[in-house]
């Protein structure tokens, strides 16, 4: 197998950083050496096949991207990216797994749903993946369905509070699967917004005719983030199920989350991106039609209530412990534009998978988070949270190697027309400027992204099985 | 220099665990190996001088003590272990790093109590050390003296809202001395008591004839700790300064630094091993005047009033970040009872250096935090928060070989006549039986415990110079 | 018309004591005068019909229960004392006006459920009644009655979260409701509990044998009422309805309720004597099918969780505003029997209007509450709350004669064969001694309750119509 | 003695407002009647000396300023206002009891003082008014004092966390004087700012050359307030005192209040009106030294950070219970300009008895409070909260009969040249309009206003003992 050392670089952790060597053989961290890497009088450099020069520049475990929608089936159309442009874009990006959502349509029976994700990735990928569960239909069957998932590797699933007649779940079958949670300890994952009343606001909204994009933001009240929140917080109160809940925006829902937390609840929250830096009267709010590229759910909330900052705070206070993309592209030509004149009919959903790690990265450029907060919220805790820590996540001997060379004094200008490798006709992210840039990347002990270069190949990509949560308190 | 490889152990971090070989060079750790240490085909303990096995045993860093005071004059006598003895006891315990407290007393001159300090350690202790400096006469000369200290390696200086007359500082002093906290990145420690409205309590209660040990108790009400610890955090939040507040012991006092820390104030809190598990009730309540045994300040807690559970709790979500002694060790014949019939003439201080590893292991056992947390808030944050990380706190290459391999199948039973190694004519710890044993201690590379017996000597402990704290939010 | 002086008593407001005498001509009080009642040289007394002497004696405005359901059909059956027993008994208290609920069941018109009450009460009751309007079907016909029910005096409407199937309403319903709440001004009240997780809990303590009356206690856990009063505070927020909670029980309800009253918003609760008196351990634990007497919903609370205590200081701190009964009386035989095997059988309900103003009063001999605060939860707030105020709720010219002359050194036991007079075959608060007495009560100027005999008449009460809240915020 | 008969005016009180006649019989109500004042056949109207035509207008109980400074000697001068002046602008305002402050000064004796306060008030007065006592002196003497001044009339006593050497106590000396208020129930009250903390700031300001108006608000900022106030709680908790904190004017002094009501705990909060109405910006801020003329303390705060809103809403939920002025007026010229130069020697205070029952008024015309808040706020809790209320703050028979007729279709302008009868040569509210009139007030049944005229003398204001508290939860 071929050998390879990365020389020179800062090994960053979710604890602090050290110079040091990486030694890799084959698919595996087998090494962390002082630098130098002269082991007991011998060189390794002269060892090994390949030396990586990664002086100047930090050397982090790969992006962790614990939320994403490739292919998913959506609003009568489905997500843009596939498997492999999905997953490729992401290696781009510096991330090396992710971990998608198998579906279960309502109707439907869960290994099926399973059974249909597989093959969807199967020999597509150009990094690791894995799932997690949606159950859009909970039932007796569904329900024992769940209990076999952990021994395929699957050990969380998603419910929505949200959309009634397509994903939803009612207060009696969330109870019913937190306690297959509790039970297994699988973590369960939520969508928390009120769906049913939502839905009233968006029909009295159309109705008026406020149809345009900004109206998604407006139907879509904090308030209906915060309820579904607590409801979910207090249904897994009282079944001991633990509880992630997804795409948190609004900063009365991580207060309610912290709250939990505070008493000791195993509660969680991911944010993203979106609701980092972008806002409801800016991006919601662009002129005409141009809004619908950042119709999501949630929604991205105004900024004039502080929800950005509040956000970020919340990562620094670890009331926020990690950030996932919700990466789910449409374009906005046959996509998005299902939903001219009427927002509701916009697919919900941004690409954000290649551009993660470094608009996390700025974060800490512009002081908001630390250097090791970033490598925590990117890659360890989405490891722990998930059940990969060891094999992902970490920077230690026996981990896959998976790494990053990032370099700090590096630019990316991200842009469709520049460096763009999603699958979609616009970036939802156009015009941001990082003040840093991901060198070089590798996927289990390959070099998949250099000097500007993919590498890899479709199918480089496999299936990982999860473990039960190593973060539970 | 000598080789040492640590073969076949569980390497803990703060992170999670991996099967690890470490290799250290010297006084360094230089490698961190995948099991079977073959590298690259040599197999690397044909190479080494020495190689302990640690199959079946977690390897750890070692643990560092931020709170101790060996020699420390106090009512009238001394701290009963000097820090030969009292380093001794620690490198028994797996602990590797003690933080002691330099004092300059009132009206003395802050770097002439620094050189005191460095005096009585300076060649006596079996294991590395480092000082933070007790400002007992906050003054213009004091305070300019503190600007100094970074350079000198002391990056904290603590403050006593209690003990008026002998290290009492007022409100106008903290502020001051808090100033210059912010201004240079040094830690504010405090002792959060309000004394001036304690010592009319003592009086009072004294007056009345309530003179058992049980009254110090009394005397020093939660109330008076909460209102200390919000005063100090408000002063903290006006000028900037970054705040740790030693000796948490009431729940009360525990919410105000979550409180504070959730809308993102730099504010951390320690408590020690006798919060966790000893009471007003069952210690300090004890027949006659053995609860003398128990009597420090802040005092130990009511357990009808559940502040020993909402302590172990507060170490699960975070709110208290770290666990030290505050180790004052006093025999109880000729010290502690300078207090027979006047509770306030007790020398206020338990024994606990030699302990704090194991006492907090048996949390694990017992179910009340994880193995890596028990890393996190014996090690891995104590280093982090002092200014110590990367040389201390962690298990890497380029860190100072300070490892301890604990066997969780191991035993230990506290007790005087048993194992105890402090100078003291008593253990606080009589009958606490442990489901885990330190085995074997390295302090920079040299085996100092091993099949309980002490290989190290006098002198082995270096001062350890630090820099300002990487913890900060 | 005939005039009546009070003489001699104290008479009590929500805010203080003064000595006065009270001169009522007809049905109304037409002057609150000093004591002696000699008004500019002429003495009342001789001029009056009748002279009462309030001598050591409390003159308080009549009780208001604003939660009472006579006759209602339930559980297969319906509550045991009609308008006509149900009003005497009331009298019999000193409560001189209730507010029921008329009933919307689902697919029936809200004008036809509410001439079904006005049928069932009129020329039956022997105080004065008003209504509340139970919205069993939501919906847009509902809806629009709604609108128009504040002109025939009825300005509040009840939803369930709970009795899915029966009287549920989902939260699109409820935010609909609530928008015309909020357009109208009128109250809305809320049965908060999460019905369809409640009905899975309850379904599966059944399936693992668990009958008794206990479990029910245990099925409707807090976390349900906490959860359900939460959603309801933020769909009133969304909406900006005012929010009145019904019979909470437990202590996490109410600081729901206290945090949004902080902010300022419209949210109210009301408890009942048994929520401060009684417990899941002592009286639904009862041996046998004993406990089935207290099973109402929300259910009696855990003794050693502290909700009784809580409930009382929350009195005391306005976090709850007043105390209704939830008066729905059901005899043990042929009724509450009808659970026997089976606790979600059993008809829901407890009769306690007789018994209101004694059982609070006794939390005036017990410390826990002020006099005064006594006559404004029991009166002045209930009327305030309810668009009451003016008429009922107070002593003052204008007002309706409606007073209680309670005996501070008088004595009462209640109990079934000693002095009740709901039509149940039992007390569920059999054995309560209270330090007090209702000595004599007038209904708009008739004497209906003196010297422990009832002198009222069938039909001596009144339909109110009652305008908006007078309480907002 | 003269009989007064107000008649066709709408009575208010805390809890609601009713049609109602008032006779009053020398200085006392002796009957509240309905409208047209015929009882039993009598037409009283005709039987009175004085009939006031109240039609239209509001009849409310004589606003009580509970905390007024007149002729205190305060930064080498003293407050402009004499008893007499100052008296007599409260009569004009609507304002018919003030609450003064004796002061024992440092090494006085607190008989002493009390008598000083006597010997300025006696015979000059143009309504009643009661004291307070300052203790500037805590003491083994003084704390005796304490105790027999509730025979005196004087049931409250106020301490000073701020002016260290001026009136300062330190934590021992409040600890010792709240247990004097624990025990004999006197009411504890508090200027809650940090004085030794502040005194660094002011120092460090002024030495920056930063002496204008507006650095005083910097040099007491909110967390000096918030500290104090929280500290207070505590050693009120500790010792069971009742607490009542002074001249409130940071939100998150107010939060720390409402914290402690939340759990039951007998803490008070008084704003006033220059914390609803006033900013640091506007006012304190204004160019040159003309922000000299609100330098008080606490200060006025930040509008941008929400105080002002914030305090009215806390007048809403009744986190702060009622408003008095602080009454402390000095003149520009020859008093305010001591501070030319130097903010800290700007006299502190602001003259405001004239107009705080106009100013809150005006709140109920913008819709901040209802008119039953206005009055309790005013007049009926300062009567509960001090021990005056049967006497005053109620319009019942048995009351003194200090009424105030206030005309809401009348209009006040607010100025130095147009109605001003403070003994200062400006105005603090120069230019407010209110949609209001105080157009008649009794004192003790004389009128002393009418139609824009002082009717009254010099000596007509009688000093009142007060009862303990009768406020307490």
């Amino acid at each position: 197998m071929t050998t390879t050392l990365i020389r020179g670089g800062t090994v960053v952790t979710a604890t602090g950083r050290s110079q040091a060597d990486v030694l890799v053989d084959g698919e595996t961290i087998v090494a962390v050496l002082a630098p130098g890497s002269v082991v007991l009088g011998t060189d390794l450099s002269r060892a090994v096949h390949t030396v990586i020069d990664a002086t100047g520049k930090y050397v982090i475990p790969g992006g962790i991207d614990a939320h994403t929608h490739m292919e998913l089936p959506f609003g009568g159309t489905a997500a843009s990216d596939t498997f492999e442009t999905g997953t490729r874009a992401a290696a781009w990006g510096g991330t090396t797994t992710i971990i998608d959502f198998a579906v279960q349509t309502y109707g439907q029976r869960v290994m099926d749903g399973l059974a249909t994700w597989h093959e969807k990735a199967s020999g597509n990928c150009a990094i690791d993946y894995a799932f997690h569960q949606i159950v859009g239909d909970v039932n007796e069957d569904s329900l024992q369905a769940l209990e076999s998932l952990p021994d395929e590797g699957i050990t969380s699933f998603k419910m929505f509070m949200a959309y009634p007649g397509v994903f939803y779940s009612d207060d009696a079958q969330i109870l019913r699967a937190m306690q297959v949670s509790a039970r297994t300890g699988m973590m369960t994952m939520m969508h928390a917004e009120n769906g049913p009343a939502i839905d009233v606001l968006v029909g009295q909204l159309l109705a008026q005719g406020k149809t345009d994009p900004y109206y998604h933001g407006v139907a879509r009240a904090w308030q209906m983030e915060e309820e579904a929140t607590h409801r979910a917080i207090m249904l897994a109160n009282l079944t001991g199920a633990p509880l992630y809940v997804v795409h948190v925006s609004a900063k009365q829902a991580v207060e309610q989350l912290a709250a939990a937390r505070d008493v000791g609840q195993n509660v969680f929250g991911e944010t993203c991106p979106q609701y980092l830096y972008l806002s409801l009267e800016e991006q919601l709010g662009a002129p005409g039609f141009e809004g619908a590229k950042w119709v999501c759910s949630t929604p991205l909330r105004s900024k004039a209530e502080g929800h950005q900052a509040h956000m970020w705070q919340s990562l620094r206070t670890n009331d926020i412990q990690m950030v996932s993309t919700d990466h789910c592209p449409f374009c906005m030509k046959g996509q998005k534009d299902l939903g001219l004149g009427n927002f509701s009919k916009i697919p919900n959903g941004i690409g954000s998978v290649e551009h993660r790690m470094d608009l996390l990265y700025q974060g800490v450029v512009d002081g908001q988070i630390s250097l090791e907060r970033w490598v925590e919220i990117t890659s360890t805790t989405p490891a722990r949270m998930f059940g990969l820590y060891g094999k992902k996540g970490v920077i230690a001997p026996g981990a896959d190697a998976d790494i990053v060379i990032y370099d700090p004094n590096g630019h990316t200008s991200i842009g469709y027309e520049k460096t763009h490798h999603m699958n979609m006709d616009h970036s939802a992210w156009e015009g941001f400027e990082i003040d840093g840039h991901v060198d070089t990347v590798l996927s289990r002990g390959k070099v998949v992204i250099d000097d500007n270069q993919y590498l890899g190949a479709k199918g480089d990509g496999q299936f990982v099985k999860r473990g039960l949560s190593q973060y539970l308190i």
